[in-house]
């Protein structure tokens, strides 16, 4: 049982040879180790657990200190929607990512050697069934619920779908149950800036400074896909970076050009090419409602997984209409799904911001769990003082 | 006088060190010659020029044969809406280009080298300063029409706004009056790109490959933009290019992957780097309504530009807002302006496909002008026979 409250990343070992990690793809992975941070204090019947799954280019690192802020600090700390002063709240790093996990930069036990390339290719099962087996570490069979954004909401959908005994509510923020041939092509372009980017060197590239370029030109187009073009021309318009100097010609003039310049940058910092690549391409490939049977389980179960879908209206990296495909295939199912389109004017990036309307609706439903949680265990309590 | 029809291309030197081009930032060039492709008989009197202006990746070669097709044969032919059997037709390559045009490749007198990025910047209105040299140079005082899609578009209504008294009318394709932040954004991603390219050697590559990664980058960002999210879903979906084959990896593998990675190397060897940067950077800082005294002189005109404005509902690059803008400008000019916005799924490229509706409009316009044009005569030689 770990501590009830740290304020650093823990690692822990998952899987070894004696018990390796079998991957979706058919390949595996014979140590596995996992970043992961928690917040609260779990309930002594476990039932207060809520895991937090980050998207393409997060970490374990959820909420922090004013001096070292997390990635959702809108959504979870103590009064925010997922309140670690109610919950006990657990963030890991994903498989395949660099931020402590094990991931593509990570040694190779069979050689002595950074992976790179021979790192297997990964799914979103692969990074639910490591979920799975962290959770069961912590002494938590099922989760009150697991929720995301993005990559994130796709993890908590999936993990509902293999599982749904293990999740009691999923929250899908800003998903998708499939890309669109757009989706994919923006990711395929920015793979192909940094595989041939020079530096890259075939993914061997841990002696040198590695695709730099490649990974800052796709760190800014990305950019341009989180935010709407409404908010876009809000926040820098046709400004000039400085009006008073001179022209820049094709470097930094706009101030627009100045962001991205700056996003792509500061990734550089915090962010692995090859991981970028792994877990991108996890997204292309992710369908999870592609099999006949994949809402089987979920139908099946005693007590099905409760969802509530979230989209933004300014969305276009995964508009609505991805978010409504997930409700339909989830209603055919015969689960109980609440939808909630919010009216945001941020883009993909909603879903990180502060808003009251969607914030207040998380809150709500995760409110409702731990009433429900709550009235099980009066229920049970009941029974057996019956 | 050209010969009434020409197949290739033709050359003429339009400024020289004794007549320069004095350019609106300020600068000059001493030498500038132009590429341009004529189709059709001009009419004794000059009455029947319509002018074609390309968009950022075009060329003089609007139309050709099916072994040497033109980049925009749906508009431009016998029988076509700019029909080269009624209409004289002139279509030049841009100021800036690599397509015969003088442009950053070329070698600077001065020096005996290649320009490079002493290469002046250049504004469409400088486009414009050429083609209205290039008219006259073809004994041109006034255009039937001038046509244009996205920068070609942005072209005409330039001319139209610089000097109403050439331009009897003005069809606007897909066009804007000035850039969004997201516009911008786009372009600066596919610059940076360009300019980080190790090939780019500071844009003295002329010895060298040059910035292959970088451009093919930049086209294939570009190429998203061009289509709609719904034309992409239809022609491509989530396809496998080969589906017996195992999957690439990272490489190509779905098929969107497979066309933009076409898309990218096939743009290698018809374009350069340099006039990528100097044509794209031109669409930014285009804002022609900005000057409070923009639209005087076609306000003042006798006989004012009549205006045709094209949207498409699919485009995204430039969304009938941007079509909105401009006319809602001319309308407050008090110059007749006619708008219609074309339901195509096609996105920003529906400009340069087949669509009746689109075509039929643009052809009906310039009928109209001919028509027109015909009566004005008509008219002058009754009263001259009065």
């Amino acid at each position: 049982m770990p501590s009830p409250s740290t304020a650093a990343p823990q690692r822990v070992v998952l899987f070894t040879d004696d018990d390796p990690l079998l991957l979706d793809g058919g390949g595996r992975l014979d140590h596995v180790e996992v970043a992961y941070e928690t917040w609260g204090t779990l309930a002594p019947d476990a039932s207060n657990a809520v895991f937090v799954c980050h998207a393409l280019t997060g970490d374990a690192h959820a909420t922090g200190t004013p001096e070292a802020p997390g990635w959702w600090e809108t959504m979870v700390g103590p009064g925010r929607p997922v309140d670690t002063e109610r919950f006990f709240v657990i963030c890991p790093n994903l498989l395949g990512g660099c931020r402590g996990t094990t991931g593509p930069a990570s040694v190779d036990p069979a050689t002595g050697s950074p992976y790179g390339l021979d790192f297997p290719l990964l799914t979103v099962r692969d990074f639910v069934t490591v979920h799975r087996r962290l959770a069961r570490h912590l002494g938590i069979d099922r989760m009150l619920a697991v929720v995301g954004g993005s990559l994130g909401g796709m993890q908590a959908l999936q993990w509902a779908l293999d599982a749904p005994e293990e999740v009691a509510r999923a929250v899908v923020v800003a998903g998708s149950s499939r890309l669109s041939a757009q989706n994919i092509a923006f990711s395929a372009v920015a793979r192909s800036a940094i595989m041939r980017d020079p530096g890259f060197a075939d993914g061997r590239y841990a002696e040198g400074d590695g695709p730099r370029t490649g990974l800052a030109i796709a760190r800014m187009m990305a950019h341009i896909t989180y935010l709407s073009e409404q908010a876009m021309a809000e926040k820098f318009g046709r400004r000039f970076q400085d009006a008073d100097e001179p022209r820049h010609r094709f470097g930094v003039d706009f101030a627009v050009e100045s962001y991205l310049e700056h996003q792509g940058q500061t990734f550089l910092d915090r962010f692995d090419a090859l991981s970028y690549l792994y877990l991108s391409r996890s997204l292309d490939y992710f369908d999870c409602f592609a099999e006949p049977d994949a809402t089987d389980a979920l139908t099946a179960a005693d007590d099905p997984t409760r969802f509530l879908v979230v989209s933004f209206d300014s969305d276009w990296r995964f508009a609505t209409s991805h978010s409504r495909r997930i409700v339909r295939e989830l209603e055919r199912a015969r689960v109980p799904v609440s939808f909630r389109e919010v009216s945001a004017p941020h883009g993909h990036d909603s879903f990180l911001l502060d808003d009251d309307d969607y914030l207040g609706t998380v809150a709500a439903f995760l409110d409702q769990a731990a009433e429900q949680a709550a009235g099980q265990a009066g229920g049970k309590g009941a029974g057996r003082a019956s």
